[in-house]
């Protein structure tokens, strides 16, 4: 039976899992990253983990066809280098190579989100469909996009930069050096900015007695009336979804999944942004909307996505 | 040996032509659209016309496999169905069963846009490239999206819609009656209105002395020192840019084609607006910007498109 080796390799951590044929992780390990030891030594340290991983799983190295990984930044698929992932320090990195000294075994490289979204798509909330968007909250605005039960990221993998589509000219600045982009508005990341701003204009606001914001106090504080808290949350769901309308604008898939801490608020953040997108998208008078569901897979997303996208690649 | 027959459906008329396997147009022949007589009345005048085509191409139907529709508006290519058509007044309108009643031969249907950019796929300026993106600058902004060689517009062909991806959050209103729509900005109609407003403002640029303004004479101006027509472009070029720039960090095509009456100006209109792609994606330091060039086939574009859309349906 064969099985594939899948790696979620994050800024702090790295996981691998072996995932059988019905996507299940049937044996796993993890470790920290430490990135900036070298890409030679997180590749060795990567194929300990996977040994120690398949130990677990009473398999060995020759039960596997092929490694997968996912990693954060600009990915070229057709070549197994990261080209550039500012959270790892790593620019020009031979990450497939490396690791397929280490083991010996066929490895490919994708981007982690879109990992994730094919994950979702394989064993998740996007399970039957062919065509999927996974848009994780987090930090920045990241995911990936599926057609045709693929990833879609463009020539040599280049694309699928979610969270930086432009949705105001000239508007805040974001991380990426350019201006406007989604993420700068729609992250979970923003949304605490955001409400960081108007707390600071409404001392009365129950924000300003609850410390350092995060994401799930900005919920709870509109939970129990705060006004300030409710208008911040109703402006961040037009944020989600003036990108999420363009992204169905262009791609028109049949699943959107939100990721990311926050989509642990289900409904709550569903239903607003199930309305904005219902009522903007262009053919609004026409058709249905894409349904809208929270992702389901968590981390496991990104281990399974990235032994899918090996078993696709053979 | 096997050909196809394509038909670009535009408002004011309709183009049919017969297709070779080299997506050669060796028959054609054009009728004035009339919407307004409803679906069946020019479905029977297509295929009057197709059999015209056939004719001065010595074939007769037998030695056709198929024929392709590009339409306006929103199509559903699973069914054949327009679903709306603004611009025809066409909605729900089942023209592949009427066309296929009237012809007996298979008949497909996609967006003309699509078409269009499977059309310089197969035979204009992005033959060779398999991810290619076509965006015609006209009244709107309209285009397709070809990955993997095939046209990509999503679940039921709904997406596609790139000239209504929102650059600017509450900004110009657009015809499809959102705000801040691409195509509010960086289509030729939306040059026609910015220079409009800006020789207002300066009544003693050329602008204000050349009657009904258009494309051409905005660039004959700038191209003669007009400050106000060069500041108009200049801003023009940066809105156009940033759609691209928003569909490359998605989609990341090799190839990004522009259509539409402006693309005479050639390199006038190429390098500003490659400068701006190049300067402003998301892998700006790590990677080259898509190719970007002028669409080449104009009118035919639609025709050899929708016939080869039809191909691939087989």
């Amino acid at each position: 039976m064969a099985y594939y080796i899948g790696i979620d390799l994050g800024g702090s951590h790295f996981s691998v899992g072996i995932v059988d044929a019905q996507w299940r992780i049937i044996g796993e390990a993890a470790a920290p990253s430490a990135p900036e030891r070298g890409a030679a030594a997180v590749a060795a340290d990567m194929a300990a983990h996977i040994l120690r991983a398949l130990d677990a799983a009473g398999l060995s190295l020759s039960d596997c066809c092929a490694v997968g990984i996912g990693s954060p930044g600009t990915c070229d698929s057709a070549t197994g280098v990261v080209l550039q992932a500012h959270n790892l320090g790593w620019y020009r990195v031979p990450l497939c190579a490396l690791l397929q000294a280490e083991l010996g075994v066929p490895a490919f490289l994708a981007n982690d989100g879109d990992c994730a979204a094919l994950g979702e798509v394989c064993a998740g909330a996007a399970q039957g469909s062919e065509n999927a968007l996974l848009v994780a909250l987090g930090t920045g605005v990241g995911g990936g996009v599926i057609l045709g039960g693929k990833i879609c990221s463009g020539h040599r993998a280049l694309g699928g930069e979610l969270g930086h589509i432009c949705i105001q000219m000239g508007g805040a600045e974001c991380t990426c050096g350019a201006r406007g982009c989604w993420e700068a508005y729609a992250s979970a990341a923003a949304l605490v900015r955001q409400a960081e701003v108007a707390a600071a204009e409404e001392p009365a606001s129950a924000l300003c007695a609850v410390g350092t914001l995060d994401g799930r106090k900005i919920f709870d504080a509109a939970r129990a009336g705060d006004r300030t808290a409710v208008a911040v949350l109703a402006r961040w769901y037009q944020y989600i979804g003036v990108g999420l309308v363009n992204l169905t604008n262009v791609l028109f898939p049949e699943v959107i999944l939100l990721g990311g801490g926050v989509s642990a608020q289900g409904e709550t953040l569903l239903a607003p942004v199930r309305a904005y997108v219902a009522s903007h998208i262009f053919v609004r008078d026409c058709a249905q909307p894409p349904r809208i569901e929270c992702a389901a897979l968590a981390n496991r997303a990104g281990v399974i996505g990235s032994a899918a996208f090996a078993a696709g690649c053979l």
